[in-house]
């Protein structure tokens, strides 16, 4: 259905594959209409759902189900808006009772303006989790050594953050979420913090498995126009890190301190 | 033939339409068979020719002709080797004798390892030519009044450069470059430095209307991937330019120097 | 005793008022005269011991303190080279029996190349010293909800890594660091990863208390000069951080992505 | 008079010596008391002097050298606010029947916003100058093969833009700095578009002979101890420069492209 992907290039997590490396929201969007639209211009295969925020049942009001197909799209139920690891468990329980849902994104968060997540809790609610059968992809802080002991407890998928949710700052220490995908051996994905394509095509080219998107297109001045710059920005940096790309030079004597200096 | 460009998206230089905004260059390839297979994964419509070093006319040997074809592709004939105005004009002035091309690419480099453009001398070349009647894209340095001086002297394109030629460094001064792209009535394409996808994605974003990429696809390991990449690289960044990104923004309140820090 | 400093703009920590806000360590150099040399020329007050690899106690061997007098310096024993929060622990009440020490440097490390603070063996420990009675500072990741957590739970000075320890690299992350110096009440220093004087101005310039230095002066080219730099360095940032910068400004309209775009 | 200067590493331009590495301007203060309390407090022995703007003869109102006293520092008249070749050279003409001023700052500059070096201009009056027997340090773009064309025409320092005049962005370009600096056997001084202590300290570490800062200090929320901040920097730089730094180290395996693509 692609030129670029679907070509042997696939990635899988907890069994499933996938062609598309970028992974979109569902929330922030103006309405339901827009929301499908931006999805199908993404190419993206799998999708995130904030299971408390998202109608999903209430058959009398507009349901995402309608828009976004669950039969064509892998639903990913997170646990947005979930501050400790209880209410964090307990969302996802609700989901699969209610969906079957069993591939999940665990995020719990500390207070905002940084959203960022709270480790101790979510390390809690994965233990429960994996307890209790989920598969989950797991959003967390850029600590290697933290994002080693999650998937050492099971987790199915590493997801450090860039930046701050909703900040579009993009990849804001390169060098840690490097140190996690190297150590991996389960996918990592770049969640939090994309701002526009560049910063897409930037993740995908240190190495990391997919990135997930979802303010930067949603609140976009043309979500979908944007969701095709971040489909095709995810396919540049994902072709570019296979390519290999040729170094960069300066070229000032070797005695000088250019290449430290030289961002 | 591409689902991203050809709707109405085109840019024209000299009255040529153009939906491809990657320009590639046919030199540095181990071989023709390695170029063709590159520019065409590339997508590009135009393709930089160094008439100085490509064989255009020895019938017994492999010609550019025969795997890159100028009834598909525009020629663009190009000035590579050239250090003074002279020998960049008597270059052009043979190219166009042998292969009728009007519409050119100036370059007019100084000394190793910089191969920065030698300004002085491109403007007495840029005069020449404009006063001979050719259609004169111009490589340049970063100088807003000499990129405004090029323009009101006649030329069709600006070509400033990100970063030294072959250095694979990226936009270096995008403040400049933007400052170009703002006043400028005629095409501005960024020309050299771009070393890998997302240095094509974060150009295309600032605003120019195409990207000059050679060194980056024919040296990475895998020039055809890379090309590709590239491919997809300027067409997410010109959808993100066409989208509206989200600002950015930090979270440390309105009293700290955040804004003037953060890269 | 300096021109810069010592003027009403000290920095407390545990009831302890300091001019100088550059700690530097003790370890690394080639030999202890050096060190002495070094420290000197930094204008430190507080230097950092490793208790486990400096002798403090053979009077067969060279003794740091014969070089950097305890009378002179306030001795800050940390704990390099302790990978578990037992090991950590044990090893200050050690160096309290034998110094006296109090005020103390808790870092527990994950393995190389990152020595990445381990932050769950950061708590257990920084709980079960400050419970002994220890004035505990504390090395840990840039993650603000521990920082505060620390904070909370007694640390008197919290210190964020600017970058892997010895890397040289200077702040990777500036926002995080700056969300966690809005939100503490007790000083926050950037402890390791400076490599030059202007990561060490830089630091100081997003409003930290002060900068820990190590490797950047013990393994400089000529470790008394660079001690000097930075020195000149950690007060240029402090007093620029007091001055109030001016605003960064670009130049292109309102409608570009400018701002979002330049580092 | 200093600690850190005047043991050997002074500077030397059109045979003159100084110790302090940091030129400041006299304009844009609040008031005349201001700007020599923040000169004094710079520690510069050498300062700008817009002839156009500052009253330099009319002893009916507050007169600069009342305040900065033209036998302790060196004046160094500018044709600030010259936008030809003409009113350049006059301006110089007229300073030095005023004041005797023989060595110069020359600057020509395009129209705002971006008040960018107008380098054919520069040139004329470069030339002009320097044949009516001024000494010409030289405002210029960041162009190295203008800057040395300056230099052979016999001008006595190269000044490249660091960033637009006013604008607090630090160095844009430090690559073209620095290939400036490798190939000049005259001073280099940084000028314009330092924004705060960091951006000097910076600048001096690409190994430039000094840097010029106005707009910087004059503007500061508090001017002298800005001042005082850009004093420290500047020295720290230097000092870092001559120290020699380590390395920047990532800890990425060698196949990955983290070297180039951390800033």
């Amino acid at each position: 259905m692609d030129s670029y992907v679907g070509t042997g290039d696939e990635w899988t997590v907890a069994g499933r594959k996938f062609a598309s490396r970028l992974v979109v929201g569902t929330g922030k969007y103006k309405d339901l209409p827009t929301t499908a639209a931006a999805i199908e211009a993404s190419g993206a295969e799998m999708v995130t759902v904030a299971v408390r925020r998202v109608n999903l049942s209430d058959r009398n009001a507009p349901m995402l189900q309608d828009y976004v197909s669950p039969q064509r799209y892998t639903y990913l139920p997170n646990t947005a808006g979930c501050f400790t690891a209880d209410e964090a468990v307990r969302t996802l329980r609700l989901a699969r009772e209610a969906g079957g849902w069993n591939l999940v994104k665990l995020e719990v968060l500390g207070p905002a303006p940084t959203l960022y997540p709270d480790m101790p809790a979510t390390f809690e609610a994965a233990k429960a989790l994996i307890k209790d059968g989920f598969e989950v992809m797991v959003y967390c802080s850029d600590d290697p050594i933290a994002a080693k002991r999650l998937e050492e407890m099971g987790c199915v998928a590493i997801m450090p953050l860039g930046a701050p949710i909703g900040s579009g700052l993009g990849v804001q220490n390169p060098l840690m979420i490097q140190m996690i995908i190297e150590q991996a051996k389960v996918p990592v994905l770049v969640d939090a913090g994309v701002g526009t394509a560049y910063d897409a095509t930037f993740a995908m080219e240190l190495g990391c498995d997919a990135v997930l998107v979802n303010s930067a297109i949603a609140m976009a001045n043309d979500p979908v126009l944007m969701a095709r710059a971040m489909k095709a920005g995810v396919e540049a940096g994902r072709l570019a890190f296979r390519a290999g790309r040729i170094p960069r030079r300066g070229f000032a004597s070797a005695s000088s301190p250019m290449t430290g200096l030289i961002g």
